[in-house]
């Protein structure tokens, strides 16, 4: 992991396509840039991992990683638990997403593990420095905070469909033992 | 279903209470109060149905509602479609909590069909009202951002939770099968 200390000029665009800041004046996104480090990872690095406290929010600016996520295996008679990664989804850098933005909201461990796939660039902005800028800029933070509840929302809205199909396939399988 | 105007004296600590509106000073909330309608319902009401389009919000005062979702179950050989409603959890009055507030971010359709299982008293605000409140006052926007994003947040974290379970006891049934 490198920090790397880039001209800000073409770089507004990039983080006006991201989710995350979409509808925010270009004013605005200089100040979000002026906290934001460039920072690399390796094919195979471990970006962050699931259960770890997190304090960072990553924008993907070149690069594809994957997002996995644990589930529980019992294992033999002694139920002892067996972790087994289960890959969820990938992104790629195309629209710029973002992955650990639920840290913004609390002090809470993270949901995922992220790897990279590839070589990969990325945006890291503290939340420290976040916080105390939408504390600040209250209209800065509507936006950012009203496009945080609809990437959360968006992923809700995909997850309850996972459990209804999963719940649907179970009681279909329960019906016919 | 019926409109009541009330004074809104002791109402400002029903609304405090509320997750949605949390952490925001008594002279916002009176704003908040401004748009609120108070409506009834009666036990056995639907008030809303999951696919519909949804245009305000509810906080409890007094009773308790159930949340339930579509399962789709395939029905014999020609595959029909057999809708039937699971029951997910049940909402009480105790901590005023708000249900529909997705409503708030898009246009999007209801994720699940509320009924009243009581005779129910809710608070009633139009999704036009709040947007045209969050826009003209933007601390507001951001801290009743900021709570639905932690609403939204805590039911992915629940909805991941359920994901991973299911999926667990799939692989567990799949493997012994």
């Amino acid at each position: 992991m490198t920090l790397l200390n880039l001209p800000a000029d073409k770089e507004i665009s990039q983080i006006e396509e991201t989710a995350l800041f979409k509808t925010i004046s270009s004013e605005k996104i200089s100040k979000i840039l002026a906290i934001c480090n460039k920072v690399r990872f390796r094919e195979g690095d471990t970006i962050m991992r699931e259960g770890d406290e997190g304090d960072s929010i990553y924008i993907i600016l070149e690069g594809t990683v994957e997002v996995a996520k644990n589930l529980i295996l019992k294992d033999g008679d002694e139920g002892e638990e067996n972790r087994s990664n289960k890959v969820f989804t990938k992104l790629k850098a195309d629209d710029h997403p973002v992955f650990g933005e639920i840290a913004l909201l609390e002090n809470a461990k993270r949901t995922a593990t992220i790897k990279a796939l590839t070589d990969c660039l990325f945006y890291e902005i503290r939340n420290s420095a976040l916080r105390a800028l939408v504390e600040e800029d209250h209209e800065l933070g509507f936006r950012i905070m009203y496009n945080l509840a609809t990437i959360v929302s968006s992923r809700l809205r995909l997850a309850d469909e996972e459990v209804v199909k999963l719940t649907t396939v179970l009681s279909i399988i329960l019906k016919e033992s």
